[in-house]
């Protein structure tokens, strides 16, 4: 790719997301100069997306730059972080403009609307792969983990986990679902999952752990728990599943890939006993739709319970196809 | 790749770089949680290597490790910045631990070398793509940048540019020399360049402008003079050139490569009249390896002049192979 081109590319993205007064001085320099808020600790993460490992070839473009920095903001969702500010490293075979154009459609639209700025990037060729920095603040000490679990703290999980899974068969041509509004509402949640910004901050000072459910809920969960030194037991008929994910696998295979699915982007966190019935005040499930889905136990490992007898599961998360 | 490969090159860069106090939390969780120091700025910077595009096929793992880092801490000293943190995302075909070793080892003793903590990182299959993001602090106000120059100011280079780029052809085979301390010297630039920090750090208050030379030193110079509205212009026979380059390629091929081979990692910065005493007491040229290149001037565009007369020499920088 000859320089020109880079050029071309580096203006697409000298005024990407929100304009935000602590930016001394963004993209188009050798590194972005920010103003940190006093009082705060500044929180930061790294996600890298693959063409043909998390997204197929010919994915829409729109949903990769929205993807690629939905992914960094659901990782500052878990620790209770507000995001401020991104950096953007792209490898891409050629520059084609429409291509280029409706990327950054998606990358700005998200950054907009959680107020955060594209400060800095870098194109070079090569095969098509996105990586995204992002930063944000937390009041001192306020940041979640996954460590701070106990037994006995409840387990909960945003929205639908399951839908990402069956959207990415859809997008591969891997599964059919009759009903065009199920299928889109799937295919939607795999190619613009909503990072849970909000919850994340609503969480501070109420979940004792949290975590980005990107792998699977059952392996995440495990993280969690395995992180807060203690083990889970989740109740497979609390497992929340869509209505559209229900139609289109019907009931077990869709709590399965409630379990397993992976990409899905959801916050799964754990609240002890003293905190919940603020949690449920100041994080209503109608506004912030949240299932409880579990607890967290002494005895390490990650379980699923029916009934009275725990089911076999494999543990392992989500495997990136390809 | 299966999850618990993920996990093992997880732990490969649990502890990598530096310690520092002020990495509240580090690899692991969903973010790292860091602590600004007061009355700085932040100062942030992404940059991405890619296999056949930055380094050939089967370059040593040790030197994608160094050079990873060393391109960040390039853009860090283009700013005056003191480097603090890192964060690394590496997409990989396979978990080849010799090679994971390697690679660590790279980074982590140039991560030690300039007191950088690597707080966190992503890892996934892929074609062989290594993005590091750094980040570092500059007392309020101080970063340089490329903005400042005025006509008359001086411009200088550190080091030797061309090195490198011969160093690359030596990688590839595509050159050959006949002394092989020359040839060890010029393939050592290209592997493990050294980021000019201490430069950089030493330059605050004095240089009005400052870039990373990557693409070319004629090129990246011309970025400078440019985004400070003026152009320059740069005398052939005060180019640098080692020992090693003239011998490997001839004096004047030395000095075609010097202003456009590319991969410098050398800083190229203006001083003004005002400041050239005390730049030249604070940074002793036999300590910081620097040479007077030429001057900025009023009328735009770059140019070489050779004695009387104006060279013609392609304005573009280099173009990555591949």
């Amino acid at each position: 790719m000859p320089l020109s081109e880079f050029d071309l590319i580096r203006r697409f993205f000298s005024d990407c997301g929100a304009q935000r007064a602590d930016v001394v001085l963004g993209v188009g320099d050798d590194g972005a100069v920010l103003e940190c808020p006093p009082g705060s600790q500044l929180v930061a993460a790294i996600d890298t997306l693959v063409e043909e490992v998390h997204f197929p070839k010919g994915s829409p473009a729109r949903s990769i730059g929205h993807r690629a920095l939905a992914v960094n903001l659901s990782d500052l969702a878990a620790m209770g972080a507000k995001p401020a500010w991104a950096l953007l490293a792209l490898a891409l075979p050629a520059a084609d403009e429409d291509w280029l154009a409706q990327f950054r459609q998606g990358l700005d639209a998200l950054a907009q609307q959680h107020e955060v700025a594209l400060v800095g990037g870098d194109t070079t060729g090569g095969k098509l792969c996105v990586t995204v920095q992002i930063m944000g603040f937390v009041p001192h000490g306020a940041a979640l983990t996954r460590r701070g679990g106990q037994p006995g703290d409840e387990v909960f999980v945003s929205g639908t986990p399951g839908d990402s899974a069956a959207g990415l068969m859809l997008e591969q041509s891997r599964l059919s679902v009759a009903d065009a509004g199920h299928a889109q509402w799937l295919l939607e949640r795999f190619r613009y999952p909503t990072p849970r910004v909000a919850l994340g901050l609503a969480l501070r000072g109420l979940a004792s752990a949290c975590i980005d459910v990107s792998d699977g809920l059952l392996g995440d969960c495990g993280r969690l728990a395995e992180a807060s030194g203690c083990g889970v037991s989740l109740d497979y008929d609390s497992l929340p599943v869509s209505a559209a994910l229900r139609a289109a696998v019907g009931e077990e295979r869709a709590r399965e890939l409630a379990l397993t699915g992976g990409e899905d982007y959801e916050l799964c966190f754990s609240v002890p006993a003293a905190q919940l019935e603020q949690f449920v005040a100041r994080c209503p499930a109608a506004q912030f739709g949240w299932s409880r889905i579990g607890a967290l136990r002494s005895q390490r490992g990650a379980v699923v319970q029916r009934g009275a007898s725990v089911m076999q599961v494999s543990h392992r998360g989500f495997d990136h196809f390809g």
